[in-house]
């Protein structure tokens, strides 16, 4: 079968590969799509990051590059491994893609295997990925999705899932206020579940191109330009003269943290949710006279079912958010190229491994 | 009656000033004891900052300098205002000491009173001071104690209700590892707090006439020196392999806050007590990959029964803390100077306004 395979930093290789082996305790999945992250352009340009390098194995799957991308994917079941009598050939599915030790618990009611010791991703730390054709999962990271979610939007679930559980991290409910900078993939996500969740959203984004993009998606109560407009004085008005209950920072820019503190009610919430390769300035006094949380958050956990929930009810739809659909004879140009170049148009570029969804 | 006032920095004054009226719903307080706050050094020295200065009245108050200071205080009732039939002459009190707008609510159920605009505090704001020999002070805001308190560690009920709205903020419960950074008077009586919780306390001092104060006072189940000791690594030794749980920012220095990050498991809540001057420098990346909670807290909201309580049960021993008793004349000499000079070895002094106590 033919995988897009990570040998380095600037190398990535269409290759054909064997395919993988559907051993017990295993779901194997037809790849239908899979979506090019943000994760996947750092590691192009600047890694390896979360992918072990070459005689570097992974300390839980061993493995090390050249190693197969994409984690981002949905696919129908082809084969079901030994032991497992609860999903059936033909199902839709999409995979929640961690790697983690076998001790971790992982049971419903964990709020941090995310956060175990050597956590990595599937289609970065190993294990296969959602850039090949086929891809073997175990069956805990596997979830069944309603055959009414289009394949191409179901590619989506993963990083819904990640705004998803931005949002709760925040403690937001329905009838909150939020400021959200940037709307970036993560951004336009997080804004898409609070709209779910009947969380009126602020966003703030310099790029007319990208707030024009949030207005296309249906995101976004309030689109403000932070060069043009008094942001906080925004949120104000908007607020009926209060400061926003919660704030989700996707940017990784200093400017945006600042003006969160300020747009922020006392006792407001400040969830970090964008990764940042340098350390944050922040104003102590803000954080400690108005006793704002400021909250970091990382992927999911135990996510993934109440994201699917609100795809399958319809409260979130996904469509608008794909930009592009391509093979993986495409990948580097048509995606990788086309994400780090055309970054304030190009929200989600989804690839179909077998060439069989264009 | 004799008071000390804030006329500007560097310049307080021992004054006779007329005694204050106890009008309609306010109660009658003979000032037994007021502590010395670090705020009160800091507008001494550096102010004013909260002490509306000369000619710009304070918005709810009216007032401005010359003000009375002191707002950690303990006394006795010797006349009640018309109105109220809840407190009588002779009973035990202590001041929770909030200048509020009247619109504010200020039930039990409120979490956010003191995070209310234009607040600020008696005995800096103005409505009188614990540094006089009277005060009349608004029903809301008198607590009435136990007289098996001493009336002199009741004045650190104050200070103590602080270390337990940080404790309260930081959602930390019964066999829970603290690691609280800094050994001064907050930073002592967290840990107090964490004691009488049962959450088990590593503070972090690098002071060694700090560090035997804590050894004295009974507090901090461990207690290591960030100098000679890899704090990171002790926390994960005494807290079986894991990090801390919560952590206390009691110091306002930048290594302390690193070593916080460092030092708390993931999911784990550092909860910011100091008041910085200057920005914090957050390694955004520990924040999100960690999802760390750091959350700022300022003073009391509803704490001060519940911190009654633990005093009055017993829970806490606050003699020890009390390392100086004087009066008004020796309030600059033997007071802030002392705690400005000596401030390893001094935890609280205590004025009695009136002499009577010494």
């Amino acid at each position: 079968m033919r995988a897009a395979r990570y040998y380095d930093r600037g190398d990535i290789r269409i290759e054909d590969i064997t395919e993988p082996e559907v051993v017990p305790g295993t779901v194997g999945i037809d790849v239908a799509w899979c979506g090019i992250c943000g994760t996947d352009l750092h590691e192009y340009a600047e890694g390896p990051i979360f992918i072990p390098p070459a005689g570097h194995p992974q300390p839980i799957s061993k493995e090390s590059a050249p190693i197969t991308l994409g984690h981002e994917m949905s696919g129908v079941v082809y084969a079901v491994g030994a032991g497992l009598d609860d999903i059936a050939v033909g199902d839709h599915v999409v995979v929640e893609p961690y790697i983690l030790h076998d001790d971790v618990d992982t049971g419903p009611d964990s709020h941090d295997y995310h956060l175990s010791e050597d956590m990595n991703f599937i289609g970065l730390g190993g294990c296969g990925g959602g850039l090949g054709e086929k891809i073997t999962v175990k069956r805990r990271w596997v979830h069944k999705i309603s055959s009414n979610i289009p394949l191409d939007q179901a590619a989506l679930i993963e990083p819904l899932s990640v705004g998803y559980h931005a949002v709760e991290r925040s403690g937001a409910a329905s009838g909150a206020t939020a400021l959200i900078t940037g709307a970036g993939p993560i951004g336009l996500l997080t804004a898409a579940v609070c709209k779910a969740k009947g969380i009126t959203t602020i966003i703030s984004e310099p790029s007319s191109l990208r707030r024009n993009k949030a207005v296309e998606a249906g995101v976004g109560d309030h689109i403000v330009d932070p060069v043009a407009d008094d942001v906080v004085a925004r949120v104000r008005d908007i607020n009926g003269g209060r400061g926003a209950d919660v704030g989700f920072e996707c940017t990784s820019v200093q400017p945006a943290l600042d003006t969160l503190l300020d747009a922020l009610k006392p006792t407001g919430v400040l969830v970090v949710v964008s990764i940042w390769s340098h350390p944050g300035s922040v104003d102590m006094q803000k954080l400690v006279l108005k006793e704002i949380d400021m909250r970091g958050t990382i992927a999911y956990v135990n996510s993934h079912p109440a994201t699917i929930e609100l795809v399958e009810q319809g409260k979130v739809d996904l469509a608008p958010f794909i930009t592009g659909r391509i093979g993986l004879d495409h990948l580097i140009d048509a995606g990788f190229d086309t994400l780090i170049n055309r970054n304030e148009t190009a929200v989600k570029i989804l690839v179909s491994p077998s060439g069989a969804g264009l």
